[in-house]
Order: C-alpha cells, then sequence, then structure tokens
C-alpha cells in the first residue's frame, strides 16, 4: 500500500511557484511595516492551552483549537492566534522593555473549521502590536501601516475601505443610552457582528427576542435601528455625540485623513469577534463588488498584558491573514508574474564538469544565482528544462568556451545569443534581475 | 491566578534581538543555497502520522513526535523532519516536474525530548535536496552547498570537516566481507553509530554479543576492528577496495579537493541514523576541541519518494539545524554584533504630530525605516529610549524645524549632531546604513 500524496486537509503545499508569492508578499509587507520601525519577533507554535481560554472567543477555544495533551501531561494547542503569545511575551519582560514597542509577526496560526474560500486550518497571519502608548496617534500610526502595506502591492484607496468603531462607544449606546443589561449588550453585539449576514427581517426578529416586554413598549429596537442606520458622527443623538469615544474616533479620522488616508469611515455596526478589545476597533473592507467583505482588522486591548499578574500595557494592534490578502490581491489584478529566482542555467558540452566548475563559481561569487545541469542529456532537452522553470538565461560551455574564456548566453525569452567572458556575462544577467526585480 | 508568561518547554521564544540573530543566519543560508540555484519551496507542519512510520528511524515515531488525533479522527503528527513531506511533494507531482529539481527549506519541526545543549524541541532546519541525479556530481554539489553556507559565515576550513561513507560499502562490508546476517548487520550498524559515545571495552564487548560463536573463531570482530581503524580508502583491504562505492567516494573526494573543499574525509565508523539512505553519507564535524562533534548531515536516499506509489527518483539531500549552527558561529566567535533595523527614532519637540508626520513619510518614502515618539515625554528621556534600542540616529522636529525645513540628526553612537534637510538626511542615514550592513 503506497502512502497519500495530499497535504493535511485545509493546509497548503507551497511549490516553488507557491512559495515565490509568499516570499513576494511577506518581503512587501515587511518593507512597509519597517518601514514605520516595527522589529520581528518569533514564539513557538505550541502554547499552553489555558493561555487561550482567558479571553479570546469562545468558539475558537472550544471548537477551533487543535489542543492535545503532549506526552509529560501537559495541555497544549497548536497556536489559533498570535496576540496571547506576544501578551505573555511582553509581559515576561515588561520591567525591561523601553516603550513605546513597536513589534510585528508572521506566524502560521491552525484552526480546525470546514475549508472554505479565504478561510484554511493553517494560515499565515501578520500581527503589528504598538505597545505602551496611549491616545489616538497609537491609533493612527497603526491603521497608516495597514494601508501602507495595501498601498505598497499598488492597492488603489478606491478598492478597499476602513471602517472605525470604538468598544466604548458600543458599551455605552447598548447599555446607558438603550438600557440594555450586560448579558442583553453582549448577546446584541454578537448579533450585531452577525448582521451582514442575515436578511433585515430576522435581524430584527432576533434582536427584538433579546429585548424584554418593557423595552419593546419603550421602542429599544427601534432606537437601535435608527442607530445602526446612522453612517456620520455628527448624526450620532446628542447624548452619544458627548462620549470620549465620539471624540476620539473623530481626532483620529482627521489624523488619518491629514495623513492622506481618505478611504475612512465611522461604522456603528462593527464590532469585531474578540472578546478583548477596549478602545476604538478597525476592519479594512475590499470594495471589489464581487468580494465585498471584511479583509482584516484590529484594534486597542490594553488589557491583556495584565492577565500574566503584571500592570497593564496600552496597546494597539492587527492581524492580516495571508489568504485573504491574496484573494484581494488577484480579484484586483495586484500580484505581478514573479520570475523564477535562479538567473541562469548552465548547460555542459561535453565531459568538463571539473573546469566549468571554475567558471561557475566565479559567476556564484560574483552574486549570481547559477544552476549547472549534470544530466548529460541533448543541450536540446536541458534548454527545455530551464525554459520550463523559467530561468531568464541559459550559459553553454564547453571546452573550446573553456580555452577562449568566451562563452555563450542564451536570453531564453528572445531566443538572442552573445558571447561574453565572465565579468560581461555577470553585469548582463545582473542588469536583467534589477529591471525584473520589484 | 495569573497565566504563566515562560514558553513551552524546550522551545523558544525569539525576542527581536533573538530574531534579528535568526533572520541574519537565515538571510545567509539563503543567499548560499540560492547561489546554487535552489528553490525555496513549504509545507504544513501537520502530516498525517503515518508519513513516519515507513522509514524514520523508530526512536523518532514511537518516543519522539508530537502526534494526537485531530477533531475529524485522523492520526496526525507534528513533522519531526522535513524529508518524508519533501518526497511526498515530489510524489504528487512525479511526472510535471522538471528535473534536476533543486529545492531547499527552512520549516521548524518537533521532538519531543529531553532539552539540552543543542537539542531542543523546536528548531529549524534547512533541508537542501537535489532530485533526479545519480552520479557523484550530485553529491558533490550538495556537500558543497553546505561547505559554501559555512563559508558564508566566514568559518574556515580548518573549523570544520565533511566525513563520507557509502551506505553500499557498508551493507557490503558487514554483510558479504564479514559475514554477518540482515539482523545482525543491522544491529552492528547501530552499534557502530553510537561507537563514539562508549569507551573501547564497552564497544568490543556489544561488537562481540552481536557475532555468533562459529564468526568469534573466525576472527570476524578483529578483522571488523581492523577495517573501523581504516582512515583512507587506499588502506582498505583488496576485497572492498574494488567495490563500486569506494570508486564513488574517491571521484567524489577528488571532485571536492577540485573545487576548494579541502577539509574531507572518508569514515569508515559514519552510519547516519536514518535507515532511508542509499548510497553516499556525509556528516559535518565541528573541529572546536571543545565542542567536537558531528554537526548535521546528509545523503543519498534514492527510494523515498518511491513509496508514494510512483517511479523513485534519484535523491541527495541534507539537513543543517539552527541551534546546532548558532553553537558553532557563536563558539568560533563567527556571529556579527547585529544592529537593530530602525534607522532614525523622531523626537518631537512641541505638539507638532500633524506638520511632523509628513517630513517623517517623506523619509519613509525614500526607503528610511523611522520610529516616532509621540509619548510626550522629556526629549532626554526619548533619547535614552532609542539608545536602549540600539537605533544609530535620532532625528528633533520642533515648530522651528519645520519653518526651516531644517531637522537636527544626532548621531547616537559618536553623540555629533548635524542639521540637514531631508534629503540629505536620507542618504547620510542609508551610508551609514549600507557600510553596518553585512
Amino acid at each position: 500500500m503506497s502512502l497519500p500524496t495530499q497535504p493535511y486537509k485545509g493546509a497548503r503545499d507551497f511549490y516553488p511557484e507557491d512559495k515565490r508569492i509568499q516570499k513576494y508578499m511577506f518581503r512587501t509587507i515587511r518593507g512597509a511595516v519597517e518601514s514605520f520601525g516595527y522589529e520581528e519577533y518569533d514564539a513557538p507554535i505550541l502554547e499552553p492551552l489555558e493561555l487561550y481560554l482567558a479571553k479570546s472567543g469562545e468558539e475558537i477555544v472550544n471548537e477551533q483549537t487543535y489542543a492535545f495533551t503532549d506526552r509529560g501531561g501537559r495541555q497544549v494547542a497548536i497556536r489559533p492566534e498570535m496576540t496571547p503569545t506576544v501578551s505573555r511575551m511582553v509581559a515576561a519582560r515588561r520591567q525591561e522593555l523601553s516603550y513605546p514597542l513597536r513589534w510585528y509577526s508572521i506566524p502560521n496560526l491552525w484552526r480546525y473549521e470546514r475549508p472554505q474560500r479565504g478561510r484554511l486550518r493553517e494560515h499565515w497571519q501578520l500581527n503589528v502590536d504598538l505597545f505602551g502608548l496611549d491616545g489616538v496617534q497609537t491609533e493612527s500610526e497603526t491603521i497608516s501601516v495597514a494601508d501602507t502595506i495595501l498601498r505598497s502591492f499598488g492597492a488603489k484607496r478606491s478598492m478597499y475601505e476602513i471602517r472605525l468603531n470604538h468598544r466604548g462607544l458600543v458599551d455605552y449606546m447598548l447599555g446607558q443610552y438603550l438600557g440594555l443589561d450586560a448579558v442583553q449588550s453582549h448577546s446584541m453585539a454578537k448579533l450585531i457582528d452577525r448582521m451582514a449576514k442575515m436578511d433585515t427581517a430576522t435581524f430584527e426578529m432576533q434582536a427584538d427576542a433579546i429585548c424584554t416586554p418593557g423595552q419593546r413598549e419603550q421602542g429599544t429596537l427601534q432606537a437601535l435601528l435608527a442607530l445602526l442606520h446612522t453612517k456620520e458622527l455628527s448624526h450620532l443623538p446628542d447624548q452619544l455625540k458627548v462620549h470620549p469615544a465620539v471624540q476620539d474616533l473623530d481626532s483620529l479620522i482627521t489624523s488619518l485623513k491629514d495623513g492622506g488616508v481618505t478611504n475612512v469611515r465611522f461604522d456603528v455596526t462593527l464590532m469585531r469577534g474578540f472578546d478583548y478589545y477596549t478602545g476604538i476597533i478597525f476592519e479594512v473592507f475590499d470594495l471589489n463588488p464581487e468580494n465585498n467583505r471584511s479583509m482584516f482588522g484590529g484594534g486597542r486591548y490594553d488589557g491583556l498584558v495584565g492577565l500574566f499578574g503584571v500592570e497593564p500595557v496600552a496597546t494597539v494592534g492587527f492581524g492580516m491573514g495571508d489568504v485573504t490578502l491574496q484573494n484581494f490581491l488577484e480579484s484586483h489584478g495586484l500580484l505581478p508574474e514573479l520570475a523564477c529566482d535562479t538567473d541562469l542555467y548552465v548547460v555542459l558540452i561535453g565531459d568538463v564538469t571539473a573546469p566549468a566548475a571554475r567558471v561557475v563559481k566565479e559567476m556564484r561569487d560574483n552574486g549570481l544565482r547559477v544552476a549547472v545541469d549534470y544530466s548529460g542529456r541533448k543541450p536540446d532537452k536541458q534548454i527545455k528544462v530551464a525554459s520550463k522553470k523559467g530561468i531568464p538565461y541559459v550559459l553553454f560551455i564547453g571546452e573550446r568556451e573553456l580555452q577562449d574564456e568566451i562563452y555563450v548566453l542564451r536570453n531564453l525569452v528572445s531566443g538572442e545569443e552573445e558571447r561574453h567572458g565572465v565579468a560581461r556575462i555577470v553585469s548582463l544577467v545582473e542588469d536583467h534581475r534589477k529591471h525584473d526585480d520589484r
């Protein structure tokens, strides 16, 4: 019986042509994030299970976590998200670290769920976090980082929109303003979070079911529905407008627009799934009519580091998944054709392996990426292999070439052949690579 | 009760200063490997458990694998090695791929073992594989890749040694030459593999125990001991010298020495742990007297792809672990001091966040990595933070600076201050970074 060749369900093999895309995406992301002074960190994929019991959404821990007991009897989980881990790391060195702390990571995360478009069991997620700063300048920077990443891929502001809300405003709105108690508020927030996925009648029916008879009489549902239709901060009822969260949202929108981030708006229906957010929250939406949906988001979560028994740290962060990002780039035609990283394929004419090795070494020492075909097959066959791999040049080396120190360089795209010494070949191929690089 | 802050036992948190070392190591490795035309691939960390039952060493599957049953009832493992995975991937596209295939990956691997120097539960391992070529030129290239990696870190050939053997020679030596049967041969090979870790008397006693009374009478043990003391291919008994494996080893040593890899020698005691090797095997030894041990190795394993029900593919590969490599680099003083990736720390004088943002954006658009301190603390305190983070420059921006478009740049190492416009600042800082880059 032979072994199966497919990867584990809901996870991906990355063949070189797939890995090339991932590397391009991560390189672009790193460039954008590091331009804001963020430094990369990392951590083990296994964590104690209890790390996720405290503050993640219940669904994630109960149904979606890859959890098991290790050979030493410890309950462990393959990380389903990075936020608890980074909070743990900050807490471990709470006193030694110098704030503000700008950290990012691109970990792989696992969730047991039914694989579907944009949702896989294993995905990579950029995590960007800024620790140790209060004030909306923090949120403004974090959102600017997200915006800069998308712009670095060539996205236009008409392709996506950044929507903002504030957990403090949500709590005040559902509690003091509408008069719901804590349990009702929690249910209502969860319902609003799913609102876009149901029709109006269903939403209203379920919202009505959360209200008490007294609230129904007072018109609580109508007040809620009116609120949920509010598109601008300035259209909020006066009682809400004076809430400090509204001032913060207003300053944030001004700061972002000042910085050229014009595609930003208040969205009273934005809730975010995780329970740990404490202030401003945001989500980035794809505006492609065929794929109009939330891509990623984040917000302020000042409480997590404190769960580890140290003084809490003000924190704003976001996570951006690779699958969603790649779908966005593809659907907007933003993913470039990526050439093979190998510059040159050497075809040996005759038994010249040993002397040719010296020429090849000289080219490598000068920075070229050179593959050699030792198969002894006919040159035509070897050229075909190079071409199929997407390598731009073939170099022929035979006895005569070694004697003259002049080699035949063929451009596999144009078919042109030139004869040059090593130095000229190196500079020609490097020029081609620079021209091709993005 | 508060949550614990330490990472999972035997695994590492990578704070930015640790991640910087890892990134430097991986960047150097990628540069060396890609110069030989290798392309990067990747795969999920979870694989079906059965993938490891077929050909890995027994110890790994039975005692060291992180295995569990997923929520769908599948038996899965967190990969303890990459070779079965890459074989699976090649098998899945056996017909479509064009050979030779040069692939590499730097996956994280998990083994449940007692953490100790050089051995952790999670480590990263470079895997380099060359598929589809027979002939010692394949081994010569693969070993040259390993050598080039170490040389790229600045290692001298006197710091390490490459030792070679051949599974075909081992089998012939133990079987036809010494007359051991298959079971005895297997036990003897395992014993020789552990030989360096025991004293001579223990080894001889255990080797003797494997022999039959008849073999003892014939002097099999003495013949074995004589063999194990052989340091050169040319000193082997004539009956072994004519074996094709000896010719191959001889050609390989010549080819490597021709290419400048002079620190290579035949080692008849070299066995390698994994059962899947079929031809030449090699290991790289640290020659540091305080740390004299095998660092990593590889060899030819032509059979693995065939386990997936397709035609086998000739394969040579090796794996190199990050912990061992880092120990080697540290013990030989080869790990450089690595500067923080952030170029510039902006200290705002007064309430100039909004206008300063435009200056900062211009610097970022020109390629600088710029962090801004929005804390409003005293400049001295902000400078201290920059200095502690290892950022080379501080830039002061206040109202007067914004008016003049001339900013104060302080080099935190020399303490020197200069006043310049944005363009000059960008070129100064970029020059510094280039000078500092390795």
